[in-house]
């Protein structure tokens, strides 16, 4: 029969990123396409120590149903994380991943037609999820230090009832940008002058490798129009899908009955092995070693894209996050550049990925550092340098 | 700062046995208003041993991203029980729990105003996840051996565009009543007719007491009109988050967008666990001990309301599952019933709960027999009988 889908997924397509994962299922190519952890990050020992214990204390509350709004001592646990950065009147509710999260924002505050505003180049799964609830992608450019304050102020004055402005405002994915403090505190303003929200995706934050960490956007707000998404994929484990929403009481109500329409709740199992790390382990050690095995690829990356690449390749170079974003001369066809990559097995992400719209030209492409070993990221590179650019 | 929520979140409330779960936190009240396993169901000690297994020998693929249609070998294994009901143009996603198979159903296909047929009363998690996404809700009444098909067609012929009939055939929720053969030939036979589709919700079929299995309507179609929801939540643990969709590969593909969009793939962890206990265990005969644990109950609830209550009193007599659905007299205040109960320290669910709409009248309320002890089952529904109905 003929299947009369909903408008909504006319917006949306398999993401791109899920289709080259096919190439880099072959063994002989190095994939810098990916956004996941080393495979050297997991604390699977103690997962291990604490899933027995959990199994054999209290294997009931582990297996029954639990309350959509999460596991409480992990809720008090996000919200020890998060420290003065939570208010009174802000509560927290755990996600099966920070990218549920950014869906139920989406759930609950968009309409139809509902601009919000993204940095462009921005998150593919973020973008998917608004455009999923067929929102208006406003782009706005980012710059060294983050998004262009100017352009985001003619962005909010031509889109009077934008919804809210999303940013990554650390090691943002893909370029690894970081927004300074003077914008974290100019955006602000310009969300209270024009009455809007601001959803903070905060999942590197804690992977800062060079430089001092800055007050989260949240941080600086007194009126509960900042939204923070926080997330575990990076520094615990994506496959445990545990994420959380902070945010004033009104929004977690709403963002509780789109919980229970979408999942019920998160695992209970993978919500307690979180719980226990954090209260039982030192996150703060395993959080320093993570900086240590980052830092070093990180840091071997730029040097071998400094020591290799043609020097009208630009580069971003991050303080911390996973993503290294490199621009190419004008006159090189960037889709081009990709796909010779592939045929030299070497995996990297096409810029127009992260554009509000894939259609758009983009001269760029997005590398990871964190999946390959320091020999697959020498080897990558040189590859990559050996691409003929004229 | 004034919060400007989407119309869609509107439509939906907090669900009513969430709110009542408050009551039954208190330990001197026995709640007979959930719908989760007995504490006494869950395999732990396998469970204490597959995971254990799975962080030794398998850490990396537990805890790393994966794909999101599901872990390959639990998709097959899911296939494997679904038997011939699968046809070669069909596909299975795992889903974090059946209510997310149901919600992304409606994400895809249902736009604002699009009809959606559903039992009179229904199980409120997916009125909730249909009313989230706006859609026009009709409800057709139940009957002994299932939806009257007479008013069925009505209600197709009043909705021509009506985009799915959402059925619970086997002992369904709230009324533990189970759809006849003849039944689910003339549903299916009503679907082609009016070129729609039915979403069959089976989370209970495997938990049959009494008399035969009937087979489902998936099993009786022959051009993709069904699209089949499965559940692990109530034959291995609810906690685990586990569920399936079976449906077309044209919709699994939709849906799979729709995953990528909602929490990327249900945590690894939980999916490992199911698979290795289908795999490594004896499935059937853990499903056959369950059989025998909550027949026992039922037949124990069935038993002390013949003895105990009130002759005006109706109930169904379920052959599995795990509800009984009580309709007092007219004359009966259903509210204030189920008031006087909780004052007796027992908490049931009042019908109008599964209404299409919640402000229409209901006379009934459910019951379930699987969570509280033997004990409890007699105690409950002797405080029940002892509520004047006069």
């Amino acid at each position: 029969m003929e299947y009369k889908f909903s408008t909504r997924t006319e917006k949306i397509k398999a993401s791109t990123i899920r289709e080259l994962m096919k190439h880099t299922s072959n063994p002989s190519v190095i994939s810098l396409a990916a956004g996941s952890p080393s495979k050297d990050a997991f604390p699977h020992r103690e997962f291990a120590k604490i899933t027995e214990k959990i199994l054999k204390e209290n294997p009931i509350l582990a297996l029954q149903y639990n309350v959509s709004e999460g596991y409480e001592p992990l809720r008090e646990n996000c919200k020890k994380l998060m420290g003065s950065d939570v208010k009174d009147t802000e509560n927290v509710l755990i996600t099966t991943g920070a990218q549920q999260a950014i869906e139920f924002i989406a759930k609950i505050f968009v309409n139809k037609n509902d601009t919000v505003i993204c940095e462009t180049p921005s998150f593919i799964g973020s973008i998917n999820a608004f455009k999923s609830y067929e929102a208006n992608l406003v782009g706005v450019d980012l710059e060294e230090d983050g998004i262009s304050v100017e352009k985001l102020e003619i962005a909010l004055k031509e889109n009077k009832d934008a919804k809210f402005i999303y940013l990554i405002p650390n090691f943002q994915n893909p370029t690894g940008v970081t927004m300074s403090l003077e914008k974290r505190v100019k955006v602000l303003e310009l969300a209270k002058k024009y009455d809007t929200l601001i959803l903070e995706d905060n999942p590197y934050g804690e992977l800062r490798y060079h430089g001092e960490t800055l007050p989260t956007i949240k941080s600086l707000d007194k009126d509960g129009r900042v939204i923070y998404v926080g997330s575990f994929s990076k520094t615990l484990s994506p496959g445990l899908r545990v994420g959380f929403l902070l945010a004033n009481e009104e929004i977690i109500k709403k963002a509780v009955v789109a919980k229970q329409c979408s999942d019920v709740h998160t695992p209970m199992l993978v919500q307690m092995i979180c719980n226990e790390f954090l209260t039982s382990y030192n996150y703060s050690e395993h959080i320093e070693s993570l900086r240590k095995l980052y830092a070093k690829k990180n840091d071997l990356m730029i040097a071998e894209i400094e020591k290799k690449f043609d020097k009208r390749i630009k580069f971003t170079r991050p303080s911390g996050g996973l993503f290294v974003w490199c621009t190419l001369p004008k006159n090189v066809d960037m889709q081009e550049f990709c796909k010779k990559a592939i045929e030299k097995n070497v995996a990297v992400v096409p810029g127009n990925t992260f554009l509000m719209d894939e259609a758009e030209v983009s001269n760029s492409f997005r590398m990871n550092f964190s999946t390959p070993t320091d020999e697959q990221i020498i080897k990558a590179i040189e590859l990559l340098a050996s691409i003929p650019m004229d």
